[in-house]
């Protein structure tokens, strides 16, 4: 597949002649072909006013057609066949057995946000019939439904090429909704985000909807990203990768004349609670879930277990022990961009600098720079110097953990009331330590979006039930999920139609249900007919 | 009922020492006693502490004891009897029936409230059953519900000095959700704020919960205000005023170190467009209607209509001499206040003054400076006149309106492109005007919160399906209303729960759905236990 480097704007290529730039394999250092060139502030604007023209149109469709839309933009994506895995595997490194697997859950993800835009109940249909007879005064007949909010602006992500992308859940949830989307893509895999869009594009053309439903640009994110987020088209931005850009991205878009809503996913220490019986009981399996865990994609989840709370004893040492001699033989592992790299070996070396902090382990294999390796590592401190020294919470993306010890299971809700907002938080216990633990998760339920119980926070899935987000700053807006079918309330506004005839109203509130939806009827759920 | 003037911290009253301001009585221009101590930032702090200190507990209490404290709220507000009525009749010059009015819609919205809290599925429970043969991999048992977010600061307003202050929509929701509340009084009706804010401590401390649960403190908007929004412990604010004050809350929330949620309404035209078989079939009608709702509480409605459409022509020429001859012995009134009077003048006079402005009609009586009268007064432009000044689309909140007259339908959709985002638009019509304004339509429902058809958009249902919101600048947040069952969204998170036992999970999420709440299992809704 021949890859043209040009932005995508509303079914034509952009423009050469300005700034270019390359991906690079970090694996091998290569350049890859071709050049990419950025788009310019005008490429940015068209792609934007087509959005809003589109919008008009893709707005009122039925939702059958959009969720028919989902499914194209899956089968043109599987139609991509391995080009779309090799050209991804060069951009980032990642297996091609991981890759394979993204792309499984970035398919299965546009289809099940196609069935739930088919099915319809997500848009809260609410009916109140009037009262004429009511005293002192009438009520009038006032009906509710979610509506798509406008154009959406999409940031792919460094670390899912695919499920986090140009067509990961951002996309997906914002096209289901009934908005359009121009994507920026990452400057790490511009090729992955050429074929995805055109695989998009070709989908918007065969379903015949208005081109401007779907725009990728190239470019930065502080020229090119921020003329986006600025654009007054623009009326929500999606969002994941660092505190820095996101915070750069929420800032802009609140200082609008129109300020809208950011869900930027940024950062999260996950932090995990390894409590007394669970640590006497499974010592060995800890460590060997927790290295799994930390590991996991050389680190770069924002679900990473970066912090690691446990009591200090012989069961304590134990568990180090085991982590110890289990990171020893870890392999080193190539990360997604020497960026990425150079970010996460600054802060793994804030915290291992800070005093009181002692290195545990290493992988005894050397990491090459040349390959863009990091080395899985592991440092102690105690719960005391955790809290002394707030720079400790700061996550280092990559393979690296920090393991705080503390005195006693009060020091433990001390650290967990010093904790920032997180996207998961995990204990690890017993039935008597849970039964113990009851302050402890309930101060974490007020800090994270997620709380597991004797697994691990890597792994999100994609499903009705998952809460994606967190807390200032794991996440800019802590009410709304990234992943799973909730995502799409992100991108949607209630409408009150009061008074209106039948034939007027959207087929979600006409009195006959003729989309068979759950709605509340005078605040009562039913699928019956008004 | 003597008033102490102090701001009410937690149980506990305020200091004196302090800057200190009068309610004034807009009728008669009398300074009323007593004299209110304006909170100082250490009394702020203060609040807001325990505030973060009481959520700690509300939060965990079932939800039937927060609607016993809703109710009890409802029960002592009506237990202050005339003394009540008459202090806010003073504060506000607003009449006693219509305060008596608000008085019921205050305590009908709290059992409203109240008994959607009881009901409980307004927490969108989902369950993912776990898959554990799942192939590749096994799927967790998910479950999420959502939760509240935290203390959320008030606003008092002043143009509801009951149904949108210490009691009203916005503390009802709050403390529905589960949320602890702090209210800044409107310096406008101290003594109200005061004499409210009592009822809803003893209802706190009759239900024996933490005082922090509620605190009322007094000052300045720029000076408390700020302050409070400022505070860490505040996870969320709700305000009902003026653009620019509602935009500096905005913005220093956005500014924050944690940014958090603004819900502010703020300003909205309400435009009313009249179509051409309306207009000939009942100008009479349609003319005694608009001067109805643009005077109604001396135009002082953040839904009042301020803008009017017409076609040019002999139906347009009948309308507009009806609404003179109505408005000519309409019946000056007394605003709420003499800054809110000064700015009325300022902003009809710099639409008034507009080049291509007409004067049509004022009302024969003078109004009087002493009383804080307003005249009503309408005026008229040309719809080209109005595209090319869009300073018109100023809101003058007070009893004024501008018709906008129209050479063709045509310029109705370009008037209506123009328009920033509203709470409201209307359309008047017959079922042939409705049938051909179908795009129209459309475009409203893009711009405003809630479509009339052949209604006055003052007067808003406190119920499940209505929606009090809009794009910006009607709000900050298009995602939420403030009015109706719905507002309580706005102050809660959603929290999933990771392979949790059940006697650890809240009850809404227990596998014997104890509670009997509507939840979404596997992406169905039943109220089937799991």
């Amino acid at each position: 597949m021949i890859l043209h480097g040009k932005s995508l704007l509303a079914g034509t290529t952009g423009a050469t002649g300005g700034a270019t730039f390359r991906a690079v394999n970090p694996a091998t250092g290569e350049r890859l072909a071709p050049d990419f060139h950025e788009a310019s502030g005008a490429e940015v604007a068209r792609a934007l006013d087509a959005s809003a023209a589109a919008f008009a149109v893709y707005r009122a469709i039925p939702a059958a057609e959009r969720a028919t839309l989902l499914e194209t933009i899956a089968t043109e994506i599987e139609a991509l066949g391995d080009a779309l895995l090799q050209r991804a595997k060069a951009e980032t490194g990642l297996p091609l057995a991981r890759l394979t697997g993204e792309r499984g859950r970035t398919c299965t993800q546009l289809r099940l946000f196609a069935s739930v835009t088919r099915d319809g109940s997500w848009v809260d249909a609410r009916i109140d019939p009037a009262l004429p007879d009511r005293q002192p005064l009438p009520r009038a007949d006032l009906r509710r439904m979610l509506l798509p909010l406008g154009p959406v602006v999409v940031f792919g992500s460094s670390n899912f090429p695919l499920a986090f992308s140009a067509a990961g859940g951002d996309t997906a949830s914002a096209l289901a909704a009934g908005c359009t989307v121009v994507v920026k893509a990452h400057r790490a895999h511009p090729g992955t985000g050429e074929l995805v869009g055109g695989a998009i594009a070709r989908a918007v053309a065969a379903c015949g909807l208005p081109p401007g439903v779907f725009s990728l640009v190239h470019g930065g994110g502080s020229t090119v990203g921020l003329a986006m987020v600025k654009h007054p088209a623009t009326t929500a931005v999606g969002f994941t990768g660092s505190h820095a850009a996101g915070r750069a991205l929420f800032d802009a878009a609140a200082a609008r004349p129109h300020p809208i809503p950011v869900f930027a996913e940024m950062s999260s220490l996950n932090p995990v609670f390894l409590l007394p019986g669970a640590l006497h009981e499974r010592s060995a399996a800890l460590a060997t879930g927790l290295l799994g865990s930390f590991t996991l994609g050389v680190g770069q989840f924002c679900t990473k277990p970066g912090l690691v709370f446990a009591v200090r004893g012989p069961d304590a040492e134990a568990f180090l022990q085991k982590l110890a001699d289990a990171v020893r033989s870890a392999p080193c592992g190539t990360m997604l961009t020497s960026g990425i790299r150079e970010s996460f070996l600054v802060n793994r070396l804030q915290i291992t600098a800070t005093p009181g902090v002692q290195p545990l382990v290493a992988a005894s294999g050397a990491a090459d720079a040349a390959r863009t390796e990091a080395q899985p590592t592991v440092a102690t401190t105690s719960a005391t110097n955790f809290l002394a020294h707030p720079a400790l919470a700061t996550e280092a993306f990559g393979p690296f953990t920090l393991v705080v010890l503390a005195d006693s299971l009060a020091e433990f809700s001390a650290c967990a009331a010093a904790l920032e907002g997180q996207l998961t938080a995990t204990l690890h216990g017993t039935p008597a330590d849970f039964a113990a633990a009851r302050p402890l998760l309930a101060a974490l339920e007020q800090k994270a979006g997620r709380i597991l119980l004797n697994g691990f926070p890597t792994g999100v899935e994609v499903s009705p039930a998952m809460n994606h987000g967190g807390p200032y700053p794991a996440t800019t807006d802590v009410r709304y999920t990234s992943v799973g079918t909730a995502a799409l309330l992100r991108f949607a506004r209630p409408v009150c139609y009061q008074d209106l005839a039948d034939e007027l109203l959207p087929p979600a509130l006409q009195n006959a249900n003729p989309l068979g939806l759950l709605r509340l009827v005078n605040g009562q759920p039913t699928r019956d007919p008004r």
